[in-house]
Order: C-alpha cells, then sequence, then structure tokens
C-alpha cells in the first residue's frame, strides 16, 4: 500500500495514540508546568505510587526533562520515587550537570551496572565527566568486554568521533549477496540496536561502500552487495572533532557513517541520532559565547557560571577603561560644552551595535564553512558597503534629530561626521577581528566582541570629541 | 562478520577512497581556496573541460558550496560551464538567495524538469521561493502527479511541516507478516529513495506503530508486523512549526516520523536528514537575530541586509537618546566634574555586558526548552545570585582601580555602587525582557537586545549620575 493509496477514501475515525497526551505536554513538546508540579507535589507528600503512575508513560527524554525541570533540591527525593523509571536510558538523556549530580550519590557498582546497559557512546558520556579515582573504580566493575571499549574510547580526545561512536557495527564483505546479508543479519545477536546502513569492507577491514537497509530489503536475494552499494561514501576519522563530525553530517545529508582509524581501517560508526544534539548544541552555543557567558549551560553549578562570566566583565572593565581614558583626554571639551557627554555614547554605542551585527554574521559564516579564505575579500567589501549605507542613514537621521531639539548646526554635523566614520570602523573591525582569530586558531565567537566593542568605543569617542575639539571648541 | 571481527589481525592495505581528497578539500570538509580558484580560473580562461573535470568527482553538495563560493558575477558562467554537472540535486543543495538567482536566468519549462526531478521536499524548496506568476507558470509545466504534490504542499504554511515533508512513504496494515513486507517492498516501485523505517497503519490510515528496516531484515518472514513494531511513536502534525518538528526530532532521536493531518490520519513523513540542516538553521540564527541582523545570510541582496540593519541600529539610535537625554539632565555636574563624563561609558557599558550575557543564556535556554514556567521562579533567583556575585566582584575591582588612577575616596565609592546597582538591573532586565516576550509569542531573540542595553544604560548613566549628584557634586 503506497502514500497514494492512503489518500483514498477512509472512515473517519480516533486520533491515534500520541506518545505526548495533551495535559501532560504542550503543543512546543514542553511538559506543562501543571503536570511538572503535580508530579513534585506528589513526590513531596510521599505519594511515590502517584508519581510513578503520572511519569510512567512518558518517553525517556521526557523523564529526564522533569528531573531537569525540578529545583535542585528536589531532584534526588524525585529520582528515588521513580527508582525503576530513571532507566539508564534517562540517564543518558540528562543533561551532563545534572546527571553529575545525581551519579554522586550512587557507588561505584551502580554506575557501572548503568553504563553496562548502554551503548558505548551513552556510557562514555556518562563516565567521561567523572573523577579520576571515581572513572577508574566504575571502569573496574564494569563487565570485560564493556570496560575495553569504554576505556577505548576514553584513550581518544574529548569532543573527537572517537567518543562519540558505537563500536557495534554491521560490516560484510563485498563478494557477499543480498541473501546472505539478510541471513547474517538474521543469526546473529552482537549487532547494534539501530542502524541503517551495512557497511561493505574489503578483506583488509577497510571500507569500500555502504549499502541502505532499504536497498538490501528491495533487491533479490541474489544480488552482488557490490553491485548495489554505493562507493562514494563519508568516513570520519576518529579523532575528527565533533563539530566536524557534525557539519560532514548535516552537508552531506547522511544516517550513519563508518568511523575509520589513521588506516583507514573501520573501527566505528555513528548514527545521526547521536550526531543531532550535538549540531543543535555547536551551532546554539555561539550566541552565549559571542556574549561572554561561556557555553550558557543553565544548569551549571553557579560558581562555575560567576567565575565564566565574571572573567569577560573584568576584561570588559580593562577594555572600557581605555575607551574611558580617550574621554578623559578631552575633559576640556566637555567642561565647556557638556552636551558633547550626553551625544556622544551615542557614538559609541551604535558603532557597538553595527559592530555586533557583523560580527554575528561573520561567526555564523565561519561556523557553517560559507565564509572561507576563497571568498573573504569579497565578504570585506560587501560589508564595507553595507557600512557605509548605514553609516550615511545614521549620519542624516542623526545630523537632523540632534539639531532638532539642540538647533546646532556645527555639532549636527560632528555627530553626524562620528556616525559615519564609527559605522564603517565597526564594519572593517567585525569582519577582521573574527577573521584573524579564526585563522589564528582561536575560536572568533569566544574573543571576538570585547575586540570590536574597544575598538567602537575607542573609535566612536575618538572621531566624535576628537572633531568636536576641531570645529566646536577650538 | 560483527565489528569485533574487524578488529582481529588484518594486513595493512592502502587507506580507503574517501569522496573527498585532500587537494580539494581541507580536513574541516571545505573546498580549499586553491581548487575553486583553480575551477573558475579554468571557467574565466574558456576551458570548460578542465572545469568539468575538476568538478564531476565532487557530491553535489560540495558543487553547491563551489558555486556559493563563487563571486555573484561569476556564478551563471560556472554554471553554464558545468551544464549537467549541476544537476537538480546540486540546486537542492544551494543557499536560497543563489538559487533564487539562478533560477532568474531559466525558463519555467527548464525549472518544471528540474522540479520533477527532485523530492516533493526540495521541489517545494525550489519553487516556493518564486514569485507568484513564476510560480504558477512553473507549476503549469510540471507533471499532473508531481504538480499535485508540490500544489498540495504549498497550501500548507510555510516553514510548516507540511512542506518539509515527502508524500512518498511506505505504510503497511498492521495483520501483515515480516514476509509480505519485504515481498510488497520488493515488488512496488513507487517508494521514497531513502526510507528507514515502515510506518503501520489501521484501515482508517492512522498510524499505530514504526519499524525499523533493521527489525523487518532480522525477524522470521513468519512474525506479525504489529507484534515488533513500536507502538509508542511520535507523530507530527501536519501545520507544525518546522522548528518545533527540529526539537521533536532531536529530543526523541528521530530518524523518520509519520507526518498526520487534523483528523490523525497519515499524509506523509519527514526524515532525519531533511531536518537536520533546521535544526543547525535555527539553532544558530538567534545569534544574528539577537545582533539585530535578521538571518544574517551572507548570499541575502545586499539592499536586504541594509534594510534589515539599518531599521535595527535607528532604533537603537531612538534608545541610545533616552539614555543621552538621562546624560543631557545632569548637564550641571559633569561641567563641574568632568572625570563623571569618562567613567559613566563604563558603568553602562558593563551592564549592557552583564544584561547580554544574561540575555543570550535565557534566549538559548529558551529555545531549547530547557526554560519553561515550570522553572521561570528559579531561574530569575539564579540569575539574581549570579548578578549579585558580579556586582560585588565588578564593584571591588572598580573601586580599588579608579582609587588608584583618580585618588578620590568619594568617587570610587559612588562608581562601585552604580557598578553593583547595574549589574543587578541588567540580571534582572536580562531574564524577564526576554521572559515577557516569549509570553506575549514574540521571539526573543529578534527584540530583546534594545529593551535590555536600553534599561541598562539608562540605568547605568543615572545610577551613576544621580548617586554621584548626591554625594560628590552638592
Amino acid at each position: 500500500m503506497s502514500e497514494s493509496d492512503h489518500i483514498a477514501a477512509a472512515p473517519p475515525a480516533a486520533p491515534p495514540q500520541d506518545s505526548t497526551p495533551n495535559e501532560v505536554m504542550d503543543e512546543e513538546t514542553r511538559l506543562r508546568p501543571e503536570f511538572v508540579n503535580k508530579v513534585l507535589d506528589a513526590v513531596e507528600a510521599g505519594d511515590d505510587e502517584t508519581a510513578r503512575q503520572l511519569v510512567q508513560p512518558l518517553h525517556p527524554a521526557d523523564v529526564a526533562d522533569l528531573i531537569e525541570l525540578a529545583r535542585a533540591d528536589e531532584r534526588e527525593g524525585l529520582v528515588k520515587a521513580l527508582a525503576g523509571i530513571v532507566s539508564p536510558d534517562v540517564l543518558a538523556e540528562l543533561n551532563d550537570y545534572v546527571r553529575e549530580d545525581l551519579l554522586d550519590e550512587l557507588e561505584p557498582q551502580q554506575v557501572a551496572d548503568i553504563a553496562g546497559q548502554l551503548d558505548t557512546d551513552d556510557a562514555v558520556a556518562l563516565i567521561e565527566d567523572l573523577g579520576r579515582d571515581e572513572q577508574q573504580a566504575v571502569l573496574e566493575r564494569m563487565e570485560p568486554d564493556d570496560r575495553a571499549a569504554v576505556e577505548e574510547a576514553l584513550s581518544y580526545p574529548e569532543e573527537s568521533a572517537g567518543r562519540l561512536m558505537q563500536r557495534d557495527l554491521c560490516a560484510v564483505p563485498e563478494h557477499w549477496n543480498v541473501g546472505q546479508v539478510i541471513d547474517y543479519l538474521r543469526s546473529t545477536k552482537d549487532l547494534p540496536d539501530d542502524f541503517w546502513e551495512v557497511f561493505v569492507v574489503n578483506p583488509s577491514h577497510h571500507p569500500v561502500g555502504t549499502c541502505k537497509l532499504s536497498l538490501i530489503l528491495r533487491m533479490p536475494r541474489k544480488t552482488l552487495v557490490s553491485d548495489i552499494m554505493q562507493r562514494e561514501q563519508t568516513l570520519i576519522p576518529v579523532d575528527m572533532d565533533q563539530e566536524d563530525v557534525g557539519l560532514r553530517f548535516q552537508k552531506y545529508a547522511l544516517v550513519s557513517a563508518a568511523v575509520v582509524d589513521e588506516n583507514g581501517r573501520i573501527v566505528g560508526m555513528i548514527t545521526v541520532d547521536d550526531i543531532v544534539h550535538i549540531i543543535q548544541q555547536e551551532a546554539g552555543e555561539d550566541i552565549t559565547l559571542l556574549s561572554g557567558a561561556g557555553e550558557g549551560d543553565i544548569n551549571e553549578p553557579i560558581q562555575m557560571t560567576v567565575r565564566t562570566r565574571v572573567v569577560w566583565l573584568v576584561i570588559n572593565l580593562g577594555a572600557t577603561i581605555c575607551s574611558a581614558s580617550v574621554v578623559g583626554a578631552f575633559q576640556g571639551e566637555i567642561r565647556r560644552y557638556a552636551i558633547l557627554a550626553a551625544l556622544m555614547p551615542i557614538v559609541s554605542a551604535l558603532g557597538g551595535n553595527a559592530g555586533t551585527q557583523t560580527l554575528a554574521v561573520v561567526v555564523r559564516a565561519l561556523a557553517t564553512n560559507q565564509l572561507t579564505s576563497a571568498n573573504t575579500a569579497w565578504m570585506l567589501f560587501r560589508e564595507f558597503r553595507i557600512a557605509i549605507a548605514n553609516g550615511i542613514a545614521l549620519g542624516i537621521v542623526g545630523a537632523l534629530g540632534s539639531f532638532m531639539v539642540l538647533h546646532d548646526l556645527k555639532l549636527s554635523l560632528v555627530f553626524a561626521m562620528a556616525l559615519v566614520i564609527n559605522s564603517l570602523v565597526a564594519g572593517l573591525v567585525g569582519v577582521l577581528v573574527p577573521l584573524t582569530l579564526d585563522k589564528a586558531r582561536i575560536d572568533p565567537a569566544v574573543s571576538s566582541a570585547v575586540f570590536v566593542t574597544t575598538m567602537t568605543d575607542v573609535m566612536g569617542f575618538f572621531s566624535f570629541l576628537g572633531l568636536a575639539a576641531l570645529i566646536l571648541t577650538r
């Protein structure tokens, strides 16, 4: 029955059983606060049975959400009440910090048991954040097979493909036919839970092609695998950074990919469901990085958050002192012409805004590989033209506005000129700062903003007060 | 042969044929500028043959990248030289604006032919951005079947599941067994190119379960589908916004999902490869939205970019005039104590920084559904404590620093107090502004920043100059 059959007349019937009933979940797949409170109230009242009944039908990802939405001091009680429902899968779905807190309450043997029930990649995620001693204690209590897999994964750098991959995969020799593959799949127990493609390997275990399961299902049993496999394949080096893995999956619309060691031999596979949250996280964290809030995880211990943010604030304090010293040099002008003090923050603020606009676009284009050295010059020219257009527009609006209020033609002219100059500065540094940092292999999202706003502040104050000194107050 | 067999001794051999040779692509899967220039130089020299030979081995996604990396005025020549290589799949991979430019050069019949060779979702993406008349002209020239599919998709709102889904899918009745499913798959031509799960439907075409292909392959032919299907399933309403579709795929680690109409009947399916770039895009665009640079697409026509950015700059100009008027009210104090003019931008800038840090974290937490009304109060309290800690740290550093330079105890005290006050203001508005906008169903990423920085500017100037007026200059 193909899809077109479905469109044919069919009697209306009850809507399907969606796994997310409406009293529990809103239309954006968030747990409703009423539901969260109902569960937490039941736990607080000691009525574990009600709490369990409410939570039982939820998907592990939603149970994890529920635990995250509880206050830190409510979580332990909640997890105790839900014993049995808080499965290893729930723990795998939990935010790193929340999970770490919960694991701290468990014995190494319990953690080892949980890890043993997870896929290698999830077990690694569980164990990698533990302290060195605790990690060792847990590893010692795991089954030898599982332990070896986790230890191998941990031997690869953090955030690398080696940590993300599953070691279990389905690989077949090229001389097999479809029937042999199907028989092999039916008879072999030791296969991953989820796989979507079969990897075809040569005798020295190098992947030579991939074959979608849908193709295997649809071809006659006698078809040779090597006749239907796709030979162009995207291989993932085991030490590749997870951000680059994510970009490859996205670019080539991959559902799974073979991971190969430095000799090109297949050592594991990564499936798209393991990488989707990394794509989301890597794409999303630039916004908090750029603001100077680090990774911005709301479950991070508050001391860590304060430390991350205060470092950037103090760096910014230093930077603003630079620009303040520019103002300090013009105290004579300001004393004579105090209105300058009111207008100068406008010039610096608008420069900062324009610079941040450019910066955000460039950081984004760099992160998505849209901006490379092949089109840098074009990008710079593009932002230069935008800066001129914006600067002229702001200059006109600023000149007219200030003249209407202050009736000082010279002052309005100085104001407009400073706006144009600072818009140009903003456009140039907004492109050049992140590009330079990127070339120096420093993440431009982390460190660009302070450079850009310092430049626009300094140049904003300097151009405005300098022009004022030249034209108005001499 | 399971993965553990691979680990067994194997003779070293030549590395596998990766589809991305090193002279073409760098380690971050970007086309090397030397390669891009080689192709463009060949095209410019009229040597189409060389250009074609260079580009032939590339994946369609990389051909699309190549076209995007060329300058706008080089693209038409490049595409002409690569005729035949620039397949419908390449067009589907192209940036919207670049594709639109290229399609403008084609006759409606040519566009119709291209659309006919694509999956419905890609054909829709191709056609939805065309002008109304052009769209009509293309649709009229398409095959009736394809046309009906595209027109149906276009009847759903922009950026909804209905536009993303494929109408072709594989659905089977619950009473079938595995053997019947395999025979059906082998004998039916009209199936999607890629599918990873079979949807099980009841007689009225409501999905009742899903069955992974790997499970179908591994079970004996006599097994009933209804015995092995997964009954908990995540269904996607056809009018669901693509951002929410992306969040569902990510949350539940889906590889494909059935799309249902308002009566719960299956009307299509969405596969993860169609949604990965949307997850990336939705997660990434908040950074440019928050900066006031719109979607920040570097291929957007420059007039559109200028318009988007200048609107935000002018709004910001208005906002900074508010804060400038606060400064204006204290001109008397500034005239007497010009150093105030140098210190006040520090107070407002640090407030702006702290506010932006909080804002970025809150916008991110809202976008990822980590912040809901269930934990709003906790979040506010968390940011309040961070703001106090940061404010005190900044106050101490600021007081010491300013005292060392200016030797004015009272001034340093005023400066420190203003820093603490503005840090608190920043923390509060950084949480409350985006939450309020979100409640009002306005995208907080788009409009929060101007409110937050205006508040921190106004309060920064007011607290500092006000305290100065009270303590220093009276």
